[in-house]
């Protein structure tokens, strides 16, 4: 017998995905923890692939990739070996699922080789995705529920996409158009005509890898490195900044108050002025109609351009919509950027700009230089899906359903958190944020509930300087996550801390 | 009667992807044209249902397409009515699979927006995709055969990996990792490690979307803007500079000779020095073993780094492969990139880098500052169809395929180019170049070649400047597009024209 007999293996069944990948992860363990010793000989791979249950040929696949990796070697002639030198010495695998392969955050490096620019972000750490998800209530902003999400409406559209295009196989040999596909780019144009009375064609609209890639092109195309003043609420999106400072820009943040951003505090000089008015981010009011004539008018004097970062309107809850600055512009100084990140889900990777005439050229160049277009088939499937009336279909039904978490959210503030924890007046979008009326600290609040299971960001993390005259004290709550029933109770929980 | 009831609207069966989108392309189409007059009053959308055999449904969402792009006015209690004013002010409608909403290079605008930054490039527009596709016999370069590719398998696997996520649908709401998912970066590293030895794991490689992707995020941590000096063969692939151009690169060229890059040619001051070493893009030569060492010596006592771009050597006709500069550096100053656009198809718009330890965390940031991360399910899918041993088994397939093309292609130069056209020694890849022996330029047998239906690029193309000593007079022939049967004739043909 050989000594790969005893091995306790086990295996997934035949024809699984994860057979091979399995076989080879399982015996590498064997390899590196010991069970199988440096020099012990293996079973040939005929013998081992019928006592597995497994075919021959993935039995010589897992072997064969073992010893490309090093850990077996063939002696011609006299079997394979486990090998006496392992390849580790390059840091360790990251094994399946693991997340060990994950590099850290270039922020904090322990030194810089030489070779590398520099790519520091003052500031970058504020992002707030990717905490830790092991909370018992998950209040965390910009994430949605994707339990009611139609996989099997997407998974229809999405086979229908690939025979389609499989059907046209010379044009699919071919680089695709780097403004994004005909068909996306119509639905898209539809789509926020329809939802948000943004005027726009097909020929106005460019497909991007989610907002942040809109960020970043708008960027690359409107801020001369080291030089253009970019001007970002006091409060912001950290990504957004993150992309403009990456670009060189020299960003600014301007004081905002409940209507939205101050627009007479705006420096002369800002030549790109970046706001969320429909639900600004993260606060969750929104831009009074005279602040945006005067966003708009300041546009027009200054020769400057506004982005307006559109990011989760689709959910509102009451009230009539405000136009979307896009939709007030006479002077084709907006750059409309919407995602599917919120509606959707975040996976997918799609956004888009609308952006006016004169910088649509520069803007597919610059996504052609990035990446040259997004990818074919998920924007098929995503023209079917809207083109079709299941985006519009499937936010009917979320915003019912975030609907009643928000009621459910309002009620617990009230109920709970009178006099104490007051929520911010907001009409739409998948968070609300509320202030702390007592002298307690939010990131004290929120380091506290994070030890009580309870996981949300105190709004100061959307801020430059948490201390700056103006920065609210308070907290945002997301409802993208948690489920109706367990808001009371978490928000009484969250409140019995302060 | 209605007017509308006159139109002829040719519609796809109920059920159809197409039938909102073609209900409001007629009924827009009729508008435009003038079929449907301003002011004219359209049916009720339940009777002109019933009539089209459409839901009452797709038809009331057809006229809120028209609404709201103010086609169709509603008056309250009167009925809808063709606007009197067309929406078309703003530029026309793209169209469904128009290419009208295609911008123009931005290299050549008429005059720049003062509010734009510049992005010329000096000599982007070698770019040598999106030529026009009419032709009788295709020899462009660098576009796969997609015709045998497994789309079945594709479909299965992408099916898979959406009813698996949809199953963990709060890992699904969140982002995923930037440096691409595990499961991929596990298949890629078996892949490379298994075909070109190139020694890594799953921890060393970063996913991208597409070698372009990659490319762009390394210029972004290797370039300082206005000082990296960055070294590019004397032919080069033209997206590659454009890359490190814009990234603010000082691009020089390097003089490129049958054994590659002529490294003793590298000025001292390169920081960065991008090569194709396994198949010279575009000569298809392969770098010397002299050569590599000696590129790797010049890495390591200038403190500098190669990028090695490996783009189709998975086809290889003849020969042993040559060990890939990853492979062989001691030093951690290779950036291995790969891609599969060429293996697989380009509009899938994935790739990958192999990246020394040192440089993972700022590319992994440089990733998430650029788009966050790749579509999560196309990455599932391609670790499934890796992991299972497709791509392997689609890469013999082709390479069968693109081998017999290839002999052929050769079979046709030695019989009707002898004296004249001589084909560039190359075992790899999917094309090949061959030079022009008499006294004829290239570019003018381009040129008559393309008038009779022959597309192909001259090697000139690929260089800063035609007339440099040391530019090859030569043509290159793309092997991906042209079946095998029609390339004696072609070649015959062509050699007509010298």
């Amino acid at each position: 017998m050989e000594p790969l007999f005893e091995l306790a293996l086990r295996l997934p069944g035949a024809g699984s995905r994860d057979l091979l990948r399995e076989l080879h992860r399982q015996l590498r363990s064997a390899i590196l923890d010991g069970r199988l010793q440096p020099g012990a000989r293996l079973p040939a791979t005929r013998a081992l692939a019928q006592q597995l249950g497994v075919s021959r040929n993935t039995m010589l696949a897992a072997y064969d990739l073992l010893l490309s990796e090093g850990y077996l070697l063939a002696r011609p002639g006299a079997g394979t070996y486990v090998a006496d030198t392992l390849p580790i010495a390059r840091g360790g695998h990251g094994g399946r699922g693991s997340r060990s392969g994950r590099a850290p955050k270039a922020s904090t490096p322990a030194r810089r080789d030489p070779r590398l620019v520099p790519l520091d972000v003052p500031g970058a750490d504020l992002a707030p995705t990717l905490q830790p998800q092991a909370a018992r209530d998950d209040f965390r902003v910009g994430l949605p529920d994707v339990s009611l999400f139609p996989f099997d409406i997407w998974r229809r559209l999405s086979d229908r996409a690939l025979r389609h295009t499989a059907r046209q196989a010379a044009r699919f040999a071919d680089y695709a158009d780097p403004q994004g596909q005909a068909a996306l780019r119509e639905a898209i144009a539809g789509h926020v005509s329809f939802t948000r009375a943004v005027g726009c064609t097909a020929a106005d609209v460019v497909v991007t890898a989610g907002a942040q890639q809109a960020f970043g092109l708008l960027a690359r195309i409107l801020v001369v490195p080291g030089r253009t003043v970019v001007a970002v609420e006091q409060l912001f999106y950290p990504s957004l900044r993150e992309a403009m400072l990456a670009a060189g820009a020299r960003v600014v943040t301007v004081p905002t108050d409940d209507e939205g951003m101050c627009v007479d505090r705006i420096p002369p000089e800002a030549r790109v002025v970046c706001v969320t008015p429909s639900h600004q981010f993260p606060t969750g009011v929104a831009m009074s109609p005279p602040r945006r004539a005067a966003l708009l008018a300041f546009a027009r004097a200054r020769n400057a351009v506004v982005i307006e970062d559109d990011y989760d309107s689709e959910f509102r809850f009451a009230g009539r919509p405000l136009d979307a600055l896009q939709t007030l512009d006479r002077a084709e100084s907006v750059f409309y950027v919407g995602t599917f990140s919120k509606s959707l889900f975040p996976a997918l990777r799609l956004g888009f700009v609308v952006a006016p005439p004169w910088a649509r050229a520069a803007l597919v160049r610059a996504r052609e230089l990035a990446d040259w277009h997004g990818p074919v088939l998920a924007q098929e499937a995503l023209a079917a899906f809207i083109a079709e009336g299941h985006l519009a279909r499937h936010i009917r039904k979320m915003r019912k359903l975030y609907g009643a978490r928000r009621t459910a959210l309002l009620e617990a503030l009230a109920r709970h958190g009178a006099g104490r924890l007051e929520a911010v007046a907001s009409d739409a979008g998948l968070h609300l944020s509320a202030r702390l009326l007592g002298a307690t600290r939010a990131d004290a609040v929120v380091e506290r509930a994070a030890a009580a299971g309870i996981v949300l960001p105190p709004l100061s993390r959307f801020a430059l300087d948490a201390n700056a005259p103006g920065v609210p004290n308070g907290l945002a709550f997301g409802y993208g996550l948690i489920g109706e029933a367990q808001i009371d109770g978490a928000v009484r929980r969250l409140v019995a801390l302060l």
